[in-house]
């Protein structure tokens, strides 16, 4: 449930009001509003229903009325924070990055680091484009035991070096618990991959430190599992949280997943967190990425996450749904020409 | 296959390509394009392929070479026609529609006709607004035999009234054989519904007339079965086709199908045909329709079919799906500043 | 609602009932079950509800109490129809066909009449494994309009001489309101494929006549849709429908479709109706035939649908999904030792 | 690919074998069947395909001839294994539990450990029925942050002492790397849930320990992808896998997820591992339960795996999906009747 203060509160009735939360063994959110200051009453432990009462707290003076949250989410929802999240990035000398309140930010790169010519390469040609984040995977999580997995530590190395060249924040994945303080210490944003979306050790860990996190939607979980596991990040106390959506697993046999614009507009309704698209993991076609990129803005996306190498066909991995440097760069052109009409400001 | 002729082709060198395809059993189809004239040869008969030899044809004088048609669908696929199809729609008086070949046509109003006022007030709203179509229905598919199933010919009379008063073409549903004739009297287009997309029959009764034919897209039918659908009708001899994408089912349960995007650019790649897009029966949420309208615009459809009421909450079918006349006009002003971004014209 | 009669009710106190029914507008369904007479009070024109009220008909003499039907199908559900339907054909000097009510029935066939030898030699082989009915396809719904449609009437007629020859009752299938009068002649039980699962002027056109139905599911339809649509049969005055679980569609691509066993039981439950299987088409693989089918029995279905080829290889029709006369024979043996154990009796 | 040695081959030749397969920095995998001897030459390193030739190979004495392995597992494929792998784990005084090669070993018990008196009494209930192994969560993966998460390593002495209670295999999850060790300490079989089937530093982890591993489906995943999931664990040395098949996610709402069958013929032609079926969270109805096992049985299952609870309105997890004692002993008595027509012995 949440509290609703009274305008002009005292401060001495919002410490009352978080008292009596923390006494009756709940947890006390606070958010502010514009207009308003709300104290979310949080659970504390898992499968323990806190012994909070709405009476008792309404009673208090200062509060203005008791609202109940009727998702099963709480932190991440609207109703305890009703303005959006923004996400924003700014490297030492950097370029900013920000996706979320109106401001779109494009994360692009390979879908693997495969050696510092190729990142470094291809972060220049993001930068000049105009993208604003760069992506790359070090730890690969791969369907076959026997693929390239990625080179580890060697390559947030490279990918921290592709950094200091560009100024571009960098966006990589983490697997395991185990490397996550690592890949901390390298990357500006962890991504938890679509198969780890209800990884929840794993959730738990990205949501223990600092660093904002990428998570991509489960090939197959609805937009409350979603949330939920974002729920996950936010209750160890990391609400800097970027949701993608990346296609779901459908009978559609002309692209690889179906990619479902409309999560856009019912996860912003349902959450104050940015929601941006990948169009290249969820149609695996490269022909499709310049619409559904449109598409997605249109939409009212906060931002895109393509992949994009500087020889698509020599790629490692996931060769047939890269674009090259140039078509990205084309790409970028005509979304800042859609940026006025779709309400969008680009992100640096 | 496709008989490419040389250009500056000599009128009796085609004549005598179209007498050895016709002669073995095959039917021609002849396609003029930009900068070539092509022939289909087309399987005749349901089950036999034809005889005729690709090597008896391209030694024929004016003949540049032969082409294999690779996807089933022969036809409706772009290697027989390369340049778009424009259904262009001029009711006497009235307002022009066209979709396709960069014009955007918008066609609206209420899922069933329910009366005389009630369609002829959503007519004058469409048109005021921009909208270039008037959609309603007279035959209603329904799930339940006990809902609703539609005004039949009354409702026909009152969707020619509306036409007369406002001069929009008319775009309606036939759900069976019998009903074609008596619609393409009062309506300018047939739609075929999803549940009808694999009705070979009726598919077979509408190739047979000569109004346009809007066809949906089946709910769980590939984008391969929704082509070869359009191909019976082309192949009866209509070729005014409208494709239109209105959502696939799948687990997702925010929204009433999975709205796939993507289908734009990949049928416009594979088919001349135009394509379209259906926000509200797809989504079956009011607050969707003006963003996946624009989504839609962004990623290169040839035009909308909205559901607009003037009153949605007394509608007797699919009330929390439409929107209503001044939210439809808001979405059409949205649209036209998002249109140049986009490559569209509108429609008139 | 369904009016619940006392035991030992007086014959004019059920007219008194019937007559209140009929005077308020709704139509009477009467059911006779083991100890209780059943009278249901169904809508009699589409979209407009009746106006019979619970309480008068509750205080007439002789009436238990008035229970509510709380599902959208009413006639094909089981509050009103407690017991089993149990289809049941006997062609003259014929096999006596049974489903429902613990009989097991077997039809099978090839998907399509080829020839008067292929469908009498195969009739003759599935009378003698134990088959108890014969599906052959006269009109084939192809999802191309270039693939053999089948042989229409003349192979309705080779059908009626396989019928004659073996004594087995023949399922065909039909397309089109048109072909439903013809196609009677000769058959015993009228299909309705999936792709016609709601096209409802057919399901009205076949329940207007007296053989009985086999429904197939659609490929995308629950099961309330399911039996929603038997009921468009029903409500015409046809109650013998034979309900078939054909698979449906999902992201699996190691079967043509995803055969959903559990909805046998489901279904059971919710309706009386009998529920067959068809293991050809769900999975589109030989090998799986076999394995499927004995799954299906133990779950409880009432019979199964079975494609059987002499000559699998030549089939003009899906022949990777047919099994030889030899593998036919050899699944019925299997069946028969499973039938004890699965509660079955072998419908002949 | 795999060498097929001949018969009556000598010991110093197969060595040779395995030395040059060594030399060229592949990993020689050597298999016996009934008839031949079998090598398989596996990758070593992730994506770096191996320089074995195989003219190299079956140029060397004893070698009958090379066989390519067409699927992307090796390990697990039936090529280079053709016979069944049977999982038969014997407790100290113990039930034998024995699943593949026509053993039938049915797993039951709580989604949660609650205490240690439901556990030991629903084990006590398991054994007396016939059951040959115990499941129940300790760790529990659950879409809230809010649900309870189980009672972890109390939860697993509880498992532990009911073992000693009743002789029966505890078959428990793991949720994380970190996690591996400490529950193999108590628990006979690992499972790894549906939610991390593709968290493959945790199947590497499993893969690392010598207990047999209970691999569920993912919820969307293919069987090829499910496959390749038990090749993660297969690659690092442990062969003793239990596929389950626990349902896929569809449009279908009847059910919790749609229970594919056709998945035990498939998996088990594909591969030598035992595969086993969980009725219970994939209908996610306590109706479903007996129909469902009954048809895994009949498809071929080598087993089950199904929640028991002795008072299932008063769990704490998925309390609707449950059966109690009693029906859980009608339902294995059963099983008993049918298990001879079906072909499979009891596990014990």
């Amino acid at each position: 449930m949440i509290v609703v203060m009274k305008r002009g509160f005292q401060r001495a009735e919002l410490e009352d009001v978080i008292a009596l939360i923390e006494e009756k063994g709940a947890r006390p959110m606070i958010s502010h509003a514009e207009h308003s200051t709300l104290v979310g009453v949080i659970d504390k432990t898992p499968g323990e229903k806190h012994g909070v009462s709405p009476d008792a707290l309404s009673s208090l003076p200062g509060v203005e009325k008791i609202v109940p949250i009727e998702e099963p989410y709480k932190l991440v929802g609207r109703p305890l924070h009703p303005e959006d999240t923004v996400i924003c990035i700014e490297p030492e000398n950097g370029v900013r990055f920000q996706a979320g309140g109106g401001y779109f930010g494009v994360i692009a790169g390979p879908c693997a680091v495969e050696s510092e010519e190729q990142i470094v390469e291809t972060a220049r040609a993001v930068r000049l484009a105009g993208g604003t984040a760069l992506r790359g995977g070090a730890f690969k999580p791969r369907t076959s035991p026997y693929s390239f997995q990625g080179l580890k530590e060697e390559g947030l190395k490279m990918l921290a070096a592709a950094r200091r060249e560009t100024g571009l924040a960098v966006v990589t994945e983490v697997l395991c618990v185990n490397q996550v303080d690592l890949t901390a210490e390298y990357a500006d944003v962890l991504q938890i991959g679509s198969r780890n979306m209800q990884n929840y050790p794993l959730l738990e860990a990205v949501g223990r430190q600092s660093n904002p996190v990428l998570l991509k939607r489960g090939l197959c979980s609805t937009l409350s599992e979603f949330l939920l596991a974002a729920e996950y990040i936010a209750y160890q106390g990391n609400p800097n949280i970027i949701l993608c959506e990346r296609g779901v697993r459908t009978f559609e046999d002309d692209t690889r997943f179906t990619l479902s614009l409309s999560s856009i507009p019912i996860l912003q309704k349902k959450s104050h967190l940015p929601v941006i698209v990948d169009p290249s993991h969820s149609t695996g076609c490269d022909y499709l990425i310049a619409p559904m990129s449109r598409a997605a803005m249109a939409a009212g996306a906060d931002g895109l996450m393509i992949e994009a190498h500087p020889h698509p066909s020599q790629s490692r991995v996931d060769a047939e749904q890269a674009i090259d440097c140039g078509a990205f760069a084309a790409l970028m052109d005509d979304l800042r020409r859609l940026a006025p009409a779709a309400g969008k400001r680009w992100s640096e």
